[in-house]
C-alpha cells in the first residue's frame, strides 16, 4: 500500500467539510489529514486525530500533498495562494467566486494542478463524458434532459442539468429539460435520445450528499502528481485536460 | 366455448375501424364481426367474410350485440339511434361530438349499455384506479405526472395525463405535470408519490396502437348483458360504474 | 392540534429505536414518548427529555397510549403482557418470534389492537394494495418482480419482494422474481405486468431508511383508538383489516 | 443531395429483406435498391420498382454500390463471392455460418469492406461504446445488465445482453445478468453501475423490429467508401475498426 495522501482541508466546519473529514477517516490507508481549517479559531487544537487551524493561521499548516477547498468566495484567494507557494494540487468547490478570481485560478493552473468543480459526483462526470459522446453517435435524435430533485430546491433547471445539456449540445443534440421537484429527492439526472423505433437512456441517481466529498477525496488522489493544469472531473476520469 | 359476440363495426375503414376488423378477425371465438359500415358506398359488399354497408344503409344492418363506433360526430346520431332501437350496447370513442350529442348520449344511457371514453387503453384504466388509490393513501406526498410521446404530438399535457391528473386529485393530491415529446413514442405515462426516504412510481408503456382498438374490443365483451347505464373503462374493470 | 400520542418505545438501543426517538423528537405535537425501555439499566434516566428505564423495570413505565417494540425476541412476551394488561394498542417488529409467541400475539388481538409487520414502509404497504387490484384487473398478463438491494444482503427475492408477490398471486397473477445485489442500494422493488403492446409497472423506492421508523410512527397513530384486531400496514392504510 | 446508394439486396423475401425494401423506398435520396434477390424464382421480374432476381442469377445482378445480406447460410457464400469479385462493401446479418464461411468473411475483409453484425441497432451499438467507457471509469462499481423480451424468447441473456457485458468486461466490470420474458416486448437492456450513494444507468429500449432494417441501411452507406476491412456497428458510428 502507497503511503496516504497529505490533505489539507479547508472549510472544514461547513456540510461538505465534515463530511471529507469523516470519509477521510474511514479510509486511513488513502487519505491523511494533516490539517483542517476553520475560519474562526477551532474550539479544540486536535479533535478526533487531526490538527485544526484557523484560516489566520493558514501559513503555519504543515506539509501536505494536496488541499481541498469547500469554503467561501473570501477564503478562496489565501488557500490559493498557499498552494502555488509550496507547489500543491488544490480541489476546490467554493461557488460564488468574483470574475477576478476565477482569474487568478486560471492564471495558477500555470504553476500547479487545480480543479474547480460545482459537482464533484463521480457518476455525474462519467453522465458527461458518455452524453457527449452518445449525441455525436445519434444526430437527429430528439434529446430531452428530465432533473429531479427536493421539493426545497428553488433553481431550475439544475446546474448539473445544464452541464449535461452542454456536454450533450457540444455532441450536436439541442436538448430540452424538464424540472421536478418532490420529497426529499437527492438528485436525479435524465438524458434520454429518442430515434425512430429506439430510445437510449442514461441515468444518474444520487441517494446520499457522501458522493460530493467521495468525488472531491477521489479527485485530489488523481490530481496529485499531475502537472500543471485546470483539470475537471470529467478530464481526470477519462484522461482529457 | 361461448358463441362470439356479434359486432357492428362503425367506422370501417378509419385506422381504429381497420385495426378492429383485423383483431377481431385474429379471434373468431371471441368475435364476429356480422357488419362493417363505412361512410361511403364500400368498394367490395363481402371482405375477408365481413359484410360491408354504407353509412346510408345503416338500417339493413344483421342482428348484433354491440356495436363499436370510431367515426365522425355526423355519424354518431344515426349509430347512437340504431342501438337503442335495437336494445344493443354500443361503444364510442368517436371525438368532438356536440354538447347536444352528449346529452344524447346520456339519455340514451337510461335504456342501453354505453360506453364512451377517450382511451382504451385497459393499462391506462388499471392505471388510473391505482392513482386515485395511492393518493388517497399518501396524503402530503408530491405527486408528479410525467407523459413523453412522440415528437408530432402538439397539445400537451395528454388527455389521458389530464384524466390521471383528476384521478390523483379525485384521491386528494395535486399534480404537477411535465410533457416531453420525441422520436416516435407511442405514449407513456408515470405518475410519482415522492415522499421523505421513499418513492411511488406508477407507470404505463404503450409500445403499439392495436392497444387501443383492442380495449375497445374488450369493453363490447364486458358491456353485453349489463343494464341500462353510462359505463367508463375504469368501472368495467373495477366493478364500479 | 390534538394532544400528542403518548408512546412507550420498546428496544430503544436499536437502530430502530434509535431512529424512532430521533423522530418522534422532531415532531412533538404527534408524539411524545413517555418512556424508552432498553435491555440493560439506561446510562442516564433522562435523555434529551426522555425517562428511560431497563427492561426489568417495564411495570413501571408511565401511562401510555401505544407501545411500539423493535427489539429481540425474549423481550416480546413482557411487552405483549403489559399492553394487554394495560389494554394498549402494540406496534411489534421484532423478527424472530417463536411459533408460541405468535399464538400469543393472535390471542392478545382480542382485546387489544395489534400490528406485527415485517416491513413498515407506506410506500410499500400501498405498492402491496396496488399490485392486488392491478393482478386482478389484468388476466393473462405476465408479471415480473425485481428487487435491487445493497451488496451486502444474502437473501434473495427480499421478503418484501415475496410479499408483493403474494398480493400479485392474491390477484390472480403468477409472478416471477429477479433480484439484484448492488452498491448500497436501500430497497428497490418493481412489479411489473406486461401485455400486448402495453404495461404497468408499479415501483417502489426506498432512499432512506428512516421509512420504516416513520411508518412505524404513523402506524401507532392510526392503530390508537381502533378496537381490538390484528392490523396490517396495508388494512390500516386502506381500511381493510 | 448526393446520388442515393445503389442497393443489392440479398433475401428479399425473408422479414429483414421486406422491412430493407420498404425502409429504402421511403427515403429515394438516401438509397435506391437496384437488385432484390430471393432465393428461388421471384413472382414478379419487378415490383414496385425494384427489379427481383432469383439467387440462381446472382451473377446477372446490375452494378451496385453495397450489398445487404439477411439470407440464410447456404446463400452467403454467393453473394460474398459477388462482393468480392465486384469490389464492393458487404452489410450481412445472416446467422448460424460455418467456422469456414467466418473464415471466408475475414480473408474477404482483406480486399472488401465488410460488416457482420449480430444486432444492427444504432442505439445497441451507442450502448456498447458507453458502457465499456462507463466501466473504465467506474471501477470497484457493481455492475448488472437485465434483459426484456417477449415471453416466446427461449434464449437467456440475449446475444445482446451478453455482447454488452463483453462491453462491461472490455472496461474492468465483472457484470451479472438477469434476464425477464414477459408479453410482446421488443428488446430493453439495462446496464447498472452501482457505487456508493449513486448509480449510473445505462438503457436501450426497442419498440420497433424496424430499427434492425434501418441501422443496416446506415451501416451499408457508412460502410461505402471505405477501405478493406472487418467493421463493427460500433466502430463505424465511433471511429474505431
Amino acid at each position: 500500500m502507497d503511503t496516504p495522501l497529505r490533505l489539507l482541508i479547508h472549510g472544514a466546519s461547513g456540510r461538505m467539510g465534515q463530511a471529507l473529514l469523516r470519509l477521510a477517516a474511514e479510509a486511513p490507508d488513502a487519505w491523511q489529514v494533516v490539517a483542517a481549517v476553520t475560519r474562526r479559531a477551532p474550539a479544540q487544537r486536535v479533535a478526533d486525530g487531526v490538527p485544526f487551524f484557523a484560516a489566520a493561521e493558514l501559513a503555519a499548516v504543515p506539509e501536505f500533498d494536496a488541499a481541498i477547498d469547500f469554503s467561501l468566495p473570501e477564503g478562496f484567494d489565501p488557500v490559493l495562494a498557499l498552494c502555488v507557494e509550496r507547489g500543491r494540487a488544490l480541489v476546490s468547490g467554493t461557488t460564488g467566486l468574483a470574475p477576478a478570481q476565477r482569474d487568478a485560478l486560471e492564471a495558477a493552473a500555470q504553476s500547479i494542478a487545480l480543479l474547480w468543480a460545482s459537482n464533484f459526483s463521480v457518476g455525474v462526470a462519467v453522465l458527461n463524458e458518455l452524453v457527449e459522446r452518445a449525441a455525436r453517435a445519434l444526430p437527429g435524435w430528439d434529446c430531452d434532459i428530465v432533473e429531479s430533485h427536493h421539493a426545497h430546491k428553488k433553481d431550475a433547471p439544475s446546474g448539473t442539468a445544464l452541464t449535461l445539456g452542454e456536454a450533450a449540445a457540444a455532441g450536436g443534440a439541442q436538448p430540452r429539460y424538464a424540472s421536478l421537484r418532490a420529497g426529499d429527492i437527492v438528485g436525479e439526472h435524465l438524458v434520454q435520445f429518442a430515434g425512430q423505433g429506439e430510445r437510449v437512456e442514461l441515468v444518474h441517481r444520487a441517494t446520499n450528499r457522501d458522493i460530493f466529498a467521495r468525488g472531491a477525496l477521489q479527485a485530489a488522489t488523481r490530481l496529485n502528481g499531475r502537472g500543471p493544469g485546470l483539470y475537471s472531473m470529467r478530464g481526470l476520469l477519462f484522461g482529457t485536460a
